[in-house]
Parts: C-alpha cells; structure tokens; sequence
C-alpha cells in the first residue's frame, strides 16, 4: 500500500511552506524530487534546499529524470501522453524503492490543484490498479505570491475572476463576464493580443525568489516594458516563469 | 509610521499557517483580533488558539469590536459603508495602542487577496494619510482547502476557472466561456440556480475544522443532500461557512 502525499511547497520562498508541509515531509518514507532538464535546475536546487532546511529526520530522497513533453502536434494530446510517460517513471520509482509500500512524498510547485500533472498522474496509477490512497497538503500559488507582492486584491469587490493560461488568452481573447483575468503557462507574451485600453496589468517573475521581478501599471505603457524586461531576465537566467493578473478598471 | 502586516492565517487549520506567517505575527508590537458576533465566536476563538499556538514572545494582542454591516440597501454601497466604518475602528485602535507607531498585525483568514477587505480598509487609511506601509503575507485559501480536501485539479486540463460569488451566481447564470466555477460567500444554496445536466459539484464547510464536512457528486442528486445538510449544520454550530467547485462535464 502507498501513501501517496502531494505536497505544495509554494513558489520559491521556503518560508511560504507551511507546517503541514514540513510534517508531511518528515514523516514520508520516501521524497521523489524529479529532475526536469539543466535549463531550470535552480528549481531541483530549489526543493534540494528545501529538503536540506526542512527534513529534521534522515527521510530518503530520491532523484529522477522527468519524460520530456513532446512539443510538437496537438497541445492536449501531448500532454496527456506525457503524463503516461510520467505515470510509467513513478511506478519505476516506487517499484525501485519502496516495494514494501509505505509513504511517498512529492514536492509540488505552489498549489497541487493548479495548472499541475500530479493529481492527474496519480490518477493513472489508480486506474492501473495500484493500491494508492491520495492526500493533498495545500500551498501558496504562484498567484497567491503576485497578489501579495504587489499588495493587490485578486478580485473586484463582489467581483469575479477568471484564471486562465496564455493560450486561452490568445486563442479566445478576453474571457466573458469577468473584469479580472489571471493569465499562467505563458511561454511568450500573450498579454499583447489584448486590447489595452482601459486596462492594468500587475506582473511577476521569479516570485518568492531571490531575482524576483515586478511591474505593474496601465497595459498600454506597461506591457511594452514588461516584454524587454522578461526577454533580458529570460537571457540573463537561462528560464522564466511568470503570472500577471488584468484588470480592466 | 505604521508598518501593517496583512497575514494570511488559512481557513481554520492552524497548521496551515506559513512559516512566513508565524515570524511576522512574531515580529508585531501589536496584533489586532477583531470581534464579530457571538454566532460565530468559535472564529475568534481560533485566532487566540492560533496567537496561543505560535507567538513565542510576548506580542500584545488586542481584541476590537467589527461595526456591523448594514444589511438593507445596495449591497456594494452598504459594503464600502462598512469598509468605512471598519478603517475608523482600526484608526482608533492604532492611536489607542501604537501611538508612536510600530509594526501592525491583523491575521486575515485564508488569504489577504481574496474576498477580504483588509487591503480596502488599508487602502482608506493610505488615502486617509496615514503614513503606514503595507505587506502581505500569503495564507492557504478556502478554494485550496477545497481541493485539498476533496483531492481534485482546480482547473481542467489546460482550461480556465472563474471564481465567483453566490450573489454573482445567482444574478448572471453559469459564467460565460469556462467549465468549472468556484462559488464563494453563499448565505444559501446559488447552486439550486443552476441547471443540474452535466454538472458535478465539489462542496466543503468548515474546512480545516474539527467539524469540517464534505460532499460531492453529479448535482442533480447532491444539491438536495448539500442543501439539507447545509441546513441542520447551521443549526447545530449556530453558523456554517462553504464553498463549492461545479464542473461541466
Ligand atoms: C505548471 S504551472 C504550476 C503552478 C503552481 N502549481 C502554482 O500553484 O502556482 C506553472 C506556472 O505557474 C506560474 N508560476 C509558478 N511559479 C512562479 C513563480 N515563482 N513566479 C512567477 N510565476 C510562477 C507561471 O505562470 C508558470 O507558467
Ligand atoms: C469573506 S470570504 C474570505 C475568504 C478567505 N480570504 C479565503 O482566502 O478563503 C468568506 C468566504 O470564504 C469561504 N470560506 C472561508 N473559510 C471557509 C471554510 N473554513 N470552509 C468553507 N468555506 C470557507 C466561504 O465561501 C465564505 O463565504
């Protein structure tokens, strides 16, 4: 039997985990860290460090290469293969290293329920039959980690907001009904095929790290500082992750 | 000069507090509790459990009245009043016991961004001229201990999410362009205004509490046990807080 914890560990800043995190840890049998390719190492660095501050108790950490996504064909299709491929390299893990069964620890980046495979993943070995019982330990998210740099509410009053990704936002635009849109999974800058009249933009990158960079202000002005910003820091750091919520005011 | 630390302190599970979280109520020359009404005095009640759990020095922790929020009347208008009526009491504590000024904290359930007047109240103050920074401090959310505890993605796979209010619910229908809605401040049951075909719903009250209760299912037949359920809960603790997550599939 495999107790399987989903750990959220927030977005960079160790000090984002929470003492549900830190205990979970401690009492796994086994962390699997997977290693997700050289360009973002200073993220496996990142959950090493973690592990390294948080584990008060000698816990077995193991690391293992992650499948790469086919980038090429149809977006959904990729993804989903490449969550088989990443259910096949869990159960190597577990059959490697806990055949007996016991409690398995996964580090997730920010929030398990968001824009993330493992809750996914972990279904897959359920339907294969594996004999898995699931908990997830909430984290702070990356949007969490924006609203509170920039001190910002993340809906309107009595307002709505929709989380959406990049692709969305190009694909169908400014989403319906809302006046607040959160945009995550942006390879580019998504944010220039809306129209920015009328709209402000809040936008983070690296949060909770120590290269963390902010903007904020009226699209119009911002968006175009925001894309030389991203293309030096995305040269400057081999990678970058970023969110940004707009608000049409 | 008032430094103000808006800390997020979770949903009613105190080890969902951050570390980050723990130091800065740590670092406060004054916390502020505010008092709201016998019915739900179990909520005060868990922040002097929380302050008891983690202050390892002695902050002073002082215990205000909330002015009540007018309940007739436009609903954005009667808000803003009391956001009003909020920023003077929090005027009136500062000058009573930081009179010289010093760090400010008041612990805000869940997270500071969502669906809390802090930084609005926080905002009255700045305009007010009060000379005070502002920082918050990220705190697990309802919609995380939500999925937490239910075990389920926010968002379908490489879809959008709309957060919404029940009042939100009830006056514009299912919102336009996503799948899976997140309903929050319902005073009844929005869901029942929703048609039922092909929906799921994911419910949770109290979560994080000892009490904490969970149902989910297809919402032809869960709405009705959500809905009695709901019913004899607020009876037996004198009050309930919940929130849902309803997916389209
Ligand atoms: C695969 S999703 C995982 C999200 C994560 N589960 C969370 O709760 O934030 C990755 C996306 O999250 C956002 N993100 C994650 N960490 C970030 C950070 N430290 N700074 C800025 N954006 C971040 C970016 O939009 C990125 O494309
Ligand atoms: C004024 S809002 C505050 C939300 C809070 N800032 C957060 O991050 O969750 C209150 C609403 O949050 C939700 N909520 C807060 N705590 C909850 C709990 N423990 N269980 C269920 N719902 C909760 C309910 O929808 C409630 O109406």
């Amino acid at each position: 039997m495999i107790a399987l914890n989903l750990i959220g560990i927030g977005t960079g800043n160790p000090d984002h985990l929470t003492a549900e995190a830190v205990r979970a840890m401690n009492e796994a049998d086994l962390i699997l860290l997977p290693r997700k390719g050289s360009a973002r190492s200073d993220l496996i660095d990142l959950r090493r460090t973690i592990c390294a501050a948080v584990l008060s108790r000698p816990v077995r950490v193991v690391e293992f290469d992650m499948p790469v996504r086919d980038a090429s064909g149809n977006y959904v299709q990729a993804v989903q293969d490449w969550h088989d491929a990443i259910a096949t390299a869990w159960r190597d893990q577990i059959a490697a290293h806990l055949p007996q069964g016991g409690r398995l620890a996964l580090l997730v980046w920010g929030d398990p329920s968001l824009y993330d495979s493992t809750l996914r993943i972990a279904q897959r070995l359920l339907a294969g039959g594996m004999a898995m019982t699931v908990r997830v330990v909430p984290g702070i998210t990356s949007i969490q980690a924006l609203t509170a740099a920039h001190a910002i509410p993340l809906n309107p009053l009595a307002g709505a907001v929709t989380i959406t990704t990049a692709r969305a936002l190009r694909d169908h635009g400014w989403p319906q009904g809302v006046d607040t849109v959160v945009v995550m999974l942006d390879s580019g800058c998504a944010f220039e095929a809306i129209a920015p009249q009328g709209v402000s933009i809040w936008w983070g990158a690296y949060l909770g790290m120590a290269h963390q960079a902010l903007e904020h202000g009226p699209l119009a002005e911002t968006g175009p500082r925001i894309a030389a910003l991203r293309a030096e820091l995305r040269q400057r750091h081999g990678w970058i992750m970023d969110v940004y919520l707009m608000r049409r005011v």
